[in-house]
């Protein structure tokens, strides 16, 4: 076969693969927002149909004479093009090494994982997860030992989520992170100016809070015309296709914070979906090229423009007129200061900035011990107390706001967890070079104007796709390979600000 | 092969078409409800993608081994397993006729079509859909030719939405309907008391009609545990699964009836899909055996019960209550005649109960000529007006209130419309026989009690699903063969009584 026909065919096969997963993301979308509770069991045979129908293309060995046929030639020459081969061979790899009695069996025992897990977090027991946190451990050594590594095991189910990130650099990124992060929190923590955060705490009507996250989000640039909000149990985000991107949040009519910033973190997300190049949709040269990479806009826009004190300027103002009886008598300092409080808590869901990768951090040794077989799953609580008390200087007050907290392991995403920390340093660089390349954003984000930032990350981020690694894609959009000091610095230099510390 | 593995090999594939299907009605819902409009043309993809796949799957030449090896074998002895290997070879056989250059093309002609249709309609404009109309007739006739027919091709094209039905005997019932119709709705028109319609277009506030309608939709049986109701600009009723049916309507507050019956009858089709038989999802013999069938119960729930006397004695004093601005001054009786007038009016979707079916009738005529030849596209407005004149007296103002008035024909769906007069009668027999043996149904209406009506559709109807075909169905539920007469009188008596005329 010619390697232009060859071309041709895998960017056929691929856009349909794309199609088939669009689907599923509106069914997914669909369950988490709008459909009734009798269309659960259904919705779970559709999903899996749909899923076994992408795996039976993923794997199909025609594309392996494909690649063949077109890898080294003229028509994997432009650089989208050797994009696009060089992930569906990735791709490709991968899944093909998977055989399919280990995926099926993963597929089931994570889905009756997590609903055993969702129990044992309601009975605070992790007796009850064990055996299940055992049966996935397990699956995923396989499945590590299936695709291959050159080091550790972990890093076969890294590069799922981050191709090219490797155990070792990891753990040297979270050592600079731990060294800074740590006494940083300790210092705020013991300062003896403290914000009030029962401002956060007073009524906030559910209605008005929506409409106020869709002005924001709006305000950002996120396009309503080619996306929606919408409320569902956990805020996420879904691109079905370039004109659709829908994001959701959760609205508790007696809190401030927790639907706002989650709205302001899905709209990262959703900005970074609604930037991508059109004309690459169904091309992997046309998405994000890593979870970090995208988790990077979202905390962007969630902690350096949504937390900062130029973005408050504008939207205090509106914030007052639209909940007056929460906010009349709060200036806006301490405003700012309450949503920016640092302090140790075992949830990682709503940590603060600087704590935040602590948490992360404590995932990322505890399932590499357990993936390389280290740590054994009945050790885990004992060894998440370990960690949490060396972390963070706390000890979890049972198995629910401890090991149980997060649901990711039930649903066999070893190696997802470093992703948040990544977005976190990518966010930071970004964020500094943007910062510096427009002398100062805080005078345009001050006056509602955020249109130079987003216009910034569209060209440096947004319209680049996958075009190269995410690695090298924020080392020329920031001027430096990912390097965890920005992070620091900036959190070092807001806080000690906020705090009046050192 | 052995013909019970033949039978579970077809029961797998039947089922794992049925979930593509139902993949694609979440998208059609989704299109229709909460779609960004950026979303469109991604959406056009998607479902093209899934047509395509599915056309692939029930064209399969598999699919007629499998049935030569299970057709007069015991595994097809069950009623239900015989159902299905009745439904399966129909289809197969219908499918396979078409060769996939005719099924695409007609794909995109219809598709382009139907823009065409929707733009000559807001310009009044027969001109510009006629190239359009004789490119659709062309392709149905020669879909009617490959399909294959005994009497004349229009029966090929019936048999896609009505299993058996045949254009003489459809002919016979027509005949029927407008020599007792035609005369009864000009007498009504004629009489001297006349209602006051002008009650029914005051102020109602759409949130107000959408918790009236969801309320009476509720009490009716209809359970929002396994289904939804959802604002969309067309009414319909998806059925994704059997926990999972999603109705909508549209509101005009400044009009009571449109949406209120219009979800009263997509009640209807909902409650017959939360009525069947779970247990046989994703079979033919679990489905609806037609589409006749299928609205007779959206006509039953909306005609029989809503717009009869005992159902507003429940339900008026809760409209008073929802709407005490509009309805204060309106006594039950007055506002019961009012939702009842009748008059020949120029649109379909408007028509009372006794002008309906003239509609219909005029459809159908013009419908079969075009599909023999008989009547070229070009002289579609003349004829649709001389219909008119003869069905109902009276004569369209323009093309946008005549011929195109309704979208079917651009979509390429010739032979739906006799459905709707077929879904009339039914319910009038199946109505008659239900209230016979509950030896009458308006007590139990009049206290809000509906269960004993759905109880007896549940049993005689819906669970029955296709087991046997439609027409057996409801001769054997109503005790009779499919029949005008029950319809015929049941109109006559209702409206006398109403009208106070002969």
């Amino acid at each position: 076969m010619k390697p232009q026909a060859a071309y041709d065919e895998l960017l056929r096969r691929s856009r349909e693969r794309a199609l088939l997963a669009s689907c599923a993301a509106v069914l997914a979308w669909d369950e988490d927002t709008y459909m009734p509770a009798g269309g659960a069991a259904h919705r779970a045979d559709q999903l899996a149909y749909l899923a076994g129908l992408e795996h039976d293309q993923a794997t199909d060995p025609r594309l392996g004479d494909l690649l063949d046929a077109v890898e080294d030639s003229d028509a994997a020459g432009a650089p989208a093009a050797a994009a696009n081969v060089r992930e569906w061979r990735r791709l490709y790899d991968r899944t093909s090494r998977l055989a399919r009695p280990l995926v099926e069996e993963t597929a089931r025992v994570t889905s009756l994982a997590q609903q055993e897990w969702a129990a044992a977090r309601r009975a605070a027991d992790f007796g009850r997860f064990r055996p299940w946190l055992e049966r996935v451990v397990a699956l995923k050594r396989r499945e590590a030992d299936a695709l291959g590594y050159d080091d550790e095991p972990y890093d076969a189910l890294l590069e799922e989520y981050e191709p090219g990130a490797r155990s070792r650099d990891l753990a040297g990124l979270f050592g600079v992170l731990r060294a800074e992060l740590a006494p940083l929190a300790e210092r705020l923590a013991a300062a003896p100016r403290q914000p009030d955060v029962g401002v956060l705490r007073r009524d906030y009507p559910a209605d008005r809070q929506r409409a106020f996250g869709e002005a924001a989000a709006a305000a950002l640039g996120f396009d309503f015309t080619r996306g929606r909000l919408d409320a569902a149990v956990h805020p996420s985000s879904v691109a079905v296709g370039p004109g659709d991107v829908r994001l959701t949040t959760r609205y508790d009519p007696h809190e401030f914070s927790d639907a706002f910033f989650s709205t302001l973190h899905e709209v990262g997300h959703g900005l970074y979906e609604q930037g991508l190049d059109a004309a690459l949709t169904g091309q992997p040269a046309g998405d994000a090229p890593s979870l970090g990479l995208h988790e990077s806009q979202a905390r962007l826009w969630e902690n350096a423009v949504g937390h900062g004190r130029a973005f408050w300027e504008h939207f205090y103002p509106l914030a007052r007129r639209a909940f007056p009886e929460a906010l009349a008598d709060v200036a806006l300092d301490d405003f700012h200061f309450a949503v920016n409080r640092v302090g140790p808590s075992p949830i990682r869901a709503r940590a603060d900035e600087v704590t935040y990768d602590l948490h992360v951090l404590a995932r990322f040794e505890l399932e590499r011990a357990l993936v390389s077989g280290e740590l054994g799953a009945a050790d885990v609580p004992a060894a998440w107390g370990e960690a949490y008390r060396r972390c963070l200087g706390l000890t979890p007050r049972d198995d629910a706001e401890g090991c149980l907290q997060d649901g990711h392991w039930a649903a066999g995403m070893f190696g997802y967890f470093p992703t948040y920390t990544l977005g976190n340093v990518f966010a930071a660089q970004l964020y500094a070079r943007a910062d510096a390349d427009a002398g100062g954003l805080d005078a345009a984000f001050a006056r509602g104007d955020f249109g130079g930032l987003l216009e910034w990350l569209r060209v440096k981020v947004h319209r680049r796709g996958a075009v190269v690694p995410a690695a090298r894609l924020v080392e020329e959009a920031a001027g430096g390979p990912p390097d965890p000091r920005p992070l620091v610095a900036a959190l070092r230099r807001k806080y000690g600000e906020l705090y009046k510390a050192p």
